[in-house]
């Protein structure tokens, strides 16, 4: 092992303990509607997102539009590693800070974490890049597995018992995630098909 | 009752509502250190600010120098109140988004959450900025009761076993409140009283 | 520092370590029915009860009726300070127990908990007695603002889906907090209030 | 069905609904002590308390002292249910209560529990006293299970890194559970055995 | 004590030590359904069961049909005790090992958990077995209570607010616990009363 | 949309409904360890397997030997689903079951969670498949990725006051993920920057 290998290791591993956090910290916007802690942590969200991402790629293949699957699972498995530095800001943070800050902080967050992590790290920007500017398909597509995977646990927990959570619905109503052709009919079929899993 | 009663009474009503969110919100410094969900929420720690703030009050009334209690327990409770909209952002948040930034966007939350809520509205808002500014002896001393009841805290969670919390300990070495006189006397004898219960 | 400044400091540590616990100690009313652990602490109740009390006595000076504000926000903060020691009792143990009893277990309790905090003991003694007795306007209407917090909570917590809490809205129908005038004009704005909000 | 059997299993029922309760019930000491939430609930602690009680019953009867089991395991299961409505108090409650005071709450909240429950109240109710006061041999060795069950929670607790239980190590120190004979040796033994496994 | 007393107590010790896991170890079905950590542990279940069993024993007894109470506290208070290690299996795991395969691996896991436990080792393993093959009219009987005791907790989970429970309530419908005469009538007449608890 | 375009939809989302449940999920090993409900679920143990599992193909990349990282990735996310029909069994339950038992059962509690998901679904049985049997050097690497995952949680553990963890490390010795070349340094070098870690 060189000398550059051994740093090389050593962040890595650095970073490795630092992204453990995301797998207690709670997704904020539970914890304020009035459910108990421990309903979601950020990384068995992020876990989530990458699922319907697989999922999502793999069904647009079959319907002959290949993505680039690869670089999505990427894209979500890293989307939300600032959190360590910055917290699960609840959405109502982004009105007061506004959406260029928090990027921007976000951005510099998870340069940090992954500072010196190897050979990828030049990658990884540029993949956190992409999805926090939505300039990719592969990133829009990952952009809608974030909300399929956010309504799929607000179906759950409704079946639970929990009340209160309608306006996550409304976000169905009108979202447009900038997408067209195979993309935009599956991601509206899921949608569509969670609208009614609900109203069963 | 008038209608501008009934006005005032209903947004009283929303604002308590949505104050309620800090009981269960988790005080996220803790979760990033591996304890468990639960450890303590933003209320209660406000609680424990108050209730520092008190003792201090009391206890430098008894040696001479009386503050204003009643504006010192009116902030220690208001001081967090902006987290129901922002969240309880860590630390090293502050380092991504500035501390002037989001100084602005808690005072803008601040602001939102009082909005309506009656005659006092306007002296909620200059206390919060009291205390964000440290403005006034009590803004300062409310600021030491903040960290006292923080290492309180720490201490508690050490003798129950926890580790790993030794950076805030750094915090009593060179903090400067700007204290002077009986007010850094006391916050300096409680502050060397912690350290001795550690070292027990 | 003198030698009775030491000890004192001690003391008010000594306190402010044990308080700490209400942090954590669940209200049990939730517990034994049926919800989850963690739902609200003694710490984050009297969080809660504080804020109402200030915002009560606001809205009672802004109708032309001052109150004695920091006595208020003195009782709201250290009425459950005996918890520490007696624990959370639910309602249906003053039945077992009698209120008497317990009203003399909790005082004891009470002394105890803040036994040598300083100059500042006496004054507690007498403002927890004077919850406990309901003497003074300023004490009923910290009782008001235990009851509003409770609703408040329980509001919350059915807003989110819990059921079977409805005898807490019994209190609600004939509860006398033996107020007059624009305090009694106040308190029961807010309850009617919470009324409506519950059934909207 | 007769209907006086019906009112009978209405009853039975009724019992067991507000028995639930005492599985998430959590046992005050922990809490008190910084533990989190969820540590033992006070049935989790009752079936402890059989175990251990059927362990020494079994054990006793092995070494040539039979003692009645059927009659200790009925009082291990039950000797905790006066607790869905007086709480689970902390050790400190009955300083400030008096152990006779709390004794003839928690009686009659006992009695309250199994109104009607059916032939054997009358049996649950001696059993509850025999326990209570220690009367006989099999009370006093559910008493000793009683204590051993806390010392193995205790220990499973610091195995896991839990500090700040040294006090309840002290209780083997100087416990007279007023046994003899194989009772006393047995009970000894364990005591022994718990010590020697901590000091590993 | 003789060194064989020396080595049961010793694996006595290391027995009780295990059987604390089932503590905190929750059950799998309400984490599958959506319900918070912490709803029921292995050990509060195994509490419920053995007092479901003491209740319907003595309803029996009084019915004029006496059975063997000790035997069925011994079997309730034991038929989990190998999930300290094979865990709380879901109901579905038991459709994709087998029913004999699963019966025969917690056989062999309550047989280690036992090892050297004393005298009592060759009964706890015929109880075990009884319980698993429904042998004798106990083992029955323990085993309604079982399911009984679920309902219970079904029944305090919907009236808290929990929902998709339904499935469970299927159980009682063609449910045949294998009973006859007065045993089958009271484990009939309880489950009628729990559904008709449920549409009150 | 195609009927049989519309099935597959519903099938996704049925699987995806289903995979909620691995968020909350408790690693059973946690739990028998004494450590507390909600330290971490499969769902969060998956998400960090994927994330060690992309730096580990990154690094491998950088040193000259390409693996297949889009399979790797699948194989880390999907995993563990089985685990929603089986539950997370602890380590000591396959030795009652025997590991080709499980295998089995696994593998068809997954074709059963997977089964009409789309195209895919083929593809998702093979991955599973190979993972089980480690036939790639893909799938190894995932087991090593599994293995470095666990040890940096346990470290975290460790370092906010956990103990009794010990075993965990004893895997390091002695593990043999029959890897070679390039995969066998950088595992290597984790491992052993991990054991580092830890005796600092």
């Amino acid at each position: 092992m060189t000398s550059q290998d051994r740093v090389t290791v050593v962040k890595m591993l650095k970073a490795l303990i630092e992204l453990q956090r995301l797998k207690r910290l709670d997704r904020t916007g539970w914890t304020l509607r009035g459910l108990p802690n421990g309903t979601e942590s950020v990384a068995a969200h992020s876990f989530g997102v990458s699922v319907v991402t697989m999922l999502l790629a793999d069904e647009l293949a079959a319907r002959g539009t290949p993505v680039d699957t690869e670089r999505m699972l990427r894209m979500a498995l890293l989307h939300d590693w600032a959190e360590t530095r910055v917290g699960d800001m609840p959405k109502t943070a982004t009105e007061y800070f506004g959406a260029e800050v928090r990027k921007r902080a976000e951005t510099a967050a998870f340069a940090d974490v992954i500072g010196g992590i190897g050979a990828a790290e030049a990658l990884y920007r540029r993949l956190f890049n992409d999805y926090e500017e939505r300039e990719s398909l592969e990133a829009r597509l990952v952009k809608a597995a974030d909300v399929i995977d956010l309504l799929v646990q607000v179906l759950a927990l409704e079946r639970a018992g929990a009340r209160g959570l309608d306006e996550f619905w409304q976000v169905v109503q009108g979202a447009d995630f900038q997408l067209e052709g195979a993309a935009l009919e599956i991601v509206g079929e899921v949608l569509q098909s969670l609208l009614g899993a609900r109203n069963d």
